[in-house]
């Protein structure tokens, strides 16, 4: 495995100073954010490390000399819209620059492009059903067609009421993985795995592990605290941010050590990045930083 | 506290034969439905065993003389429809009815009156607020004047797709308890408390006991299982009835001996009626007077 | 579901004064023990109440009368022995007097006989499956050809050193049902569940009911308590009464109400017979049956 | 085992009132107060159902004849004074009184009498020792002359600021209880053991079951909760009544099933006398008799 | 956070040894011991690494110049002494001690002073009241007056029978935080928040640091293992050593990932000292050293 | 303590280049393989990284410069064979090498020599004991005589079917050790304490550190995972890989701050050797070694 960050905790550093730090701090790799340019949708959204809306293999070259010579590698590309998105012409914009990234990565020298299968938080995951059907093979076989493996998050993107009911990303659990895989079977198709999003969930998040053993591409390395006392005022069915804390690794309920001991077991031996989203330490850019350090330092006691 | 039955599992017996069951499987009191005539519209609705849209203190006095020679009191009566349907016409026919089972309870020398808030399922708690500021101040009025505490229950009313997202009772949780006493503190507006609900959306059961022991006019005997291997397949997002199982006394996660402790020591000294929502014993009205007698046995351990 | 009393525990009774007890004591059925007239090999063995040896119709039809009588029903007729004893002889003596028991089911009008698998104690699992393989798929055919179930009780018959390594039937873990079931699919093939030999074997009682849910012809309420300060002293390589006790239903480490919970979810409606095997309850005939009230009582707080 | 209750919480009822309704309630015998007449200095202190002041064999005999003829028995005489209070006068009419109880027992053929061993609540267990060396071994070798065993009940007595710090009774824990044994090994000796007072010191009550099997003469069903929102709040080193709650059996934290299934296993056979401490059952004498009787119900699923 | 550590467990090091570890081993700041010079009356006590009976200005520069140059900050100055002593002499000069450690801090540049509220151990916390609501009320005042704030740690000083029943320090429970900020709401008397005297306690370490985030003005890094087995020997009234052991961070009950994810979420952002008292690192200064250095290890993996 | 090595998992570098890696990861001792020269008989066995055979002064004095240029110190020398093997010519074979490892270790400055019991896995722990009584004393007489303490790993030695059924080592739990101390008092006979092989037979790995404190001679530090999925499927009576999985630590059940704390406070002060056997780690040299690495990262948290 190698231990990776991701690049949207650091939009205010250019794709040098990410890699430099990242160098520094010891990662081996990161996941570079590939937002269209222009202004964020939300938070952690809207960076732009790689832009491939210009970017041609000069460009390309440029960068993987920067990462080649700081010794850190791209895990993956991520990107992280709503391609289920209800507006039509939204969703094509969206698909559209998923496109773009995972033409992108060859150029790269990378495999992996990270992003979400998206969602009509309106309706139910069957009423979304086919519209999945119908645009996600296209994606998963162009994909196929670069040599380029789809990770994708299996972040629930429903936190607070506006993205009530159902979120903006149907693969939220096992049941959906193994449908989503049933549909389309391509091996270029599989996960971008956070065990964050499936504590607060109440589902195990080691024992998929075994299960989606070939599936998964990527690893966010993430934790969340269930609040109970929280919990126990709202119950399951209030907004998730209002039972829960995204945390870094560590200060949440994920067991690492259980984690890492299955994920080595099923010969998981891709990039596991951290992605912080805790906020508690997003206070300025050195706080960001240290909560990397600090995310590092945890795992290396459970990752070779 | 008495123990009771909810006669919404025999709607297939005469309120004659409701009664004389009772007395004999030992209960003390019952809960009487009084849906309006016709039919069903969903599973344990649309049962009558007092009809209270022909009801003249006549008829209240045979049916007090029903029960009192059988030594079986009225723990309260029941109607549960969605007060706040967003269909307006159909919202007025419900709230119309509630007030006829509000203005029947003292003919029948009965205090208690259970039901729910209601909800548009497809809006937001927040969404549905107004909707319930507007609708629910009459209806608590009307009851204090008629003498009679009106007992919501804690159902969310969302167990299966077509009751998503949002369910059809507003009051599922402490949280929004608080806030519903908040904005109508008369003392004729509590709780019909039943614990089996609290236990799939991950709250304490027994903990409310004590902050809202003022409001609980009436308690369900009910419970429910958390289908752990269920559960991690498909998460708190999924529709409930993926995850949990509606369940007989002492078959469920409720911890009776903790909820009687607690009850106890809150002072609640009114009724416990079992409410047979297990589709395990539904096969037969022979099978439904067991479920009754089965989670009787199992009750009494616990109840003087 | 019917509760019973296995007879095995009251081996001084005559066939009459046990369904005399059991009628009095509130049971609805017995499994009565048909092992050949005459010694003991062990504990809890070696009890007649039916004599197939000598059982034509007219004796059954005397039989069924004292039963009839009683308005108590046979659950089952039971004989463990060894089937797969290394000792061909002494096996071929055990599977003629099965076969001899699987006879006189009809005769009796029961349709359930319960026994062990066997097994050659001084050989592995993977060792004794050839025998199992010779052995046991004629009399499947010949249960079958008598419209009688099987039921194998799911003991590993592995207590004390004589009986070790490998215990004297090879039916003792979900992972050999499933290959039992493999091998011999008749649907006269199940099982006889008892869920206290799980217990210590480290094995959830429970989840196995889902996946053998067709499989279990017949109940055993046994308990059993996991004595940990033992364990802790001599681990699970010990021999099992080293850190285990057979106990009452109630007494142990079975979670009766999420039993019983699971055991009406899957559909099950045959007998649950309490099984006595609590040497603190087996100083007298008295206390024998002592123990078999108390049980009852227990139980009936989860059975209808 | 024999089940009874204590007749502390009926001191509104004579012997005869009591005893009567033992026998209605299905109790098999009764622990009866032996209070010197006169106003109780405590709760549940001060009741007088056998009056040792003035007791001859003919007194006796008519008791005697009261519990025969409700085939009632007497388990023990009960009187739980400070023998170690540090007013000597006092303490000397106590001594007195314990002597009085232990000669009125061989007249009533009743073998065991409990009380407490007494402390001196401002002194440490160590200050206390010497006096309770001084003060015990003639009581111990006075009961022996009598044929009496005397049961010392587990309780620190120690609820409120009044008896804080040490609380009125040294004899609280196994680490006592042995210290008390290696200085008095009569076996006339030993204790009336109540599970309800280890659960809030944080001992488990079922293990020492096992190293004082011998010691235990007698015993008191009592339950306790241990309310860890409190706890939380005030700690350990507060008066126990601030994180701890007597309850009837089943309403509280002691696991019946295991304390029954050890209690069996280690060969006791003698008394278990409800004690009702349970202020939400106080209310009236109607309350009290039904909290007797809903506790024996729930004991009687774990005793023959 | 600046992760510290505590001056107490290096008597036998000048302050300017105790610096130069600190820095060499990765500690930013130190929590200066400031006890009178003298004989130590107590573990852990009478350690002077500040004289503020003879500082002047010209000292307290020549001590900063020593921490600056070192790149470590003072976290705080410590003094620990009973200011509710019964003898009010005693007293007298633990409190006037602590004016002088109150006002040394400007000096130095300090803005936190850690001790004890003290308490006489032979009376209850309410008999002890009436002298805190004396005493502390001008120390408040004088902290506030010098800019300093107060940080009483929450240790209850009671472990072993010398400081039996009430130990040497009232403030140990959050009821009693509660109590004091009511009497003295001055904003600078607040906690030096210890976890690990709570593990004991059976308080929850982690919950208060919400309700009392605003209070907390330092924190002890120090664990506590409790004793299972000693404790069911006995029981939570024993001597408190009777059933814990303090120990280095990471090797008692705290749960640190949970502590310092609340920590995080609260808003704190200073000093965290490691306090050694675990008898098993005290052999040598070596041992102590390493002690300190092990801690630091573990608690960095959940520190930035 | 010392955290050290176990170099069975390096079989394929030289002596020189153990302690060069050793040196470099930071490991401050190496326990070394000494078996005789030739193949391997299982995995991790017939590693010889000082061949005891042609052993001389000259030669130690070599290895021990070897060690001493490099920092690092010998823990102890290892050679765990089946000195009880049912085949009397190779018991006496692996007898005899014993003695020859144990004369190798005064040579080289060592005081602990590590090995097996080990059984007649045919036979019971009863029936391979006189086997015990004869061959071990005179082999812990040699060691005392030689002054070197014999540390028995208790390793079950069961892992598969061909160790079935009792394992190739007797010294795998507490009761066992007691009886083979009490045969062989010697202190020179001790344990190899590892807490993996506990963590399976369901064994506490931490409460004996307390009893047998005075024999823990050294310690192998690894961990293992019970997979719950797999035990409920197969139960304890299966072979042991069937339901667990050897760990690094860290990466399994043990619970290591838990095991340090008690580890710290009985006063062990020798070495703790990493010892690989996770089958994750062991594609290659370098992963191998990145195993060592990441559990010392993993260990020193708890090691100062």
């Amino acid at each position: 495995m190698q231990l990776g960050l991701c690049s949207a905790i650091l939009p205010d550093l250019s794709l040098e100073a990410v890699v430099e730090f990242a160098a520094e701090a010891g990662f081996e790799c990161v996941e570079l954010m590939c937002w269209p340019p222009g202004k964020a949708e939300r938070r952690y959204a809207g960076v732009t490390h790689v832009d491939v809306t210009e970017l041609d293999q000069g460009e390309a070259d440029r960068i993987k000399a920067v990462l080649h010579e700081a010794g850190v590698s791209i895990s993956g590309l991520g990107y992280y819209p709503n391609p289920l998105a209800a507006d039509e012409e939204e969703a094509a914009f969206y698909i559209e620059h998923i496109r773009r990234v995972i033409a992108a990565a060859p150029m790269l020298g990378v495999t992996v492009v990270n992003t979400f299968i998206g969602r009509d938080p309106r309706k139910s995951v069957d009423e979304n059903w086919p519209v999945f059907q119908d645009r996600w093979p296209p994606l998963a076989e162009f994909a196929g067609q670069h040599g380029v493996r789809i990770g994708i998050e299996n972040c629930p993107m429903l936190f607070t009421e506006d993205e009530w009911p159902g979120g903006k990303n149907l693969a939220h659990s096992p049941a959906i993985w193994r449908r989503m895989f049933e549909d389309i079977p391509s091996e270029h198709f599989g996960l971008n795995y956070d065990p964050s999003h499936l504590i607060w969930q109440g589902i195990d998040p080691v024992a998929p592990l075994r299960e989606f053993a070939d599936r998964i591409f990527h690893v966010h390395a993430k934790d969340a605290r269930v609040d109970v006392h929280r919990l126990d005022d709202v119950g399951v069915l209030a907004h998730p941010l209002q039972f829960h804390t995204p945390k870094l690794p560590g200060l949440g309920d994920v067991d690492w050590g259980r984690f890492f001991s299955v994920l080595t077991d099923v010969g998981y031996d891709g990039p596991v990045c951290v992605e912080v989203e805790d906020r508690a330490y997003e206070g300025s850019l050195e706080r960001r930083k240290a909560a990397l350090i600090q995310s590092a330092r945890f795992l290396r006691q459970y990752m070779a």
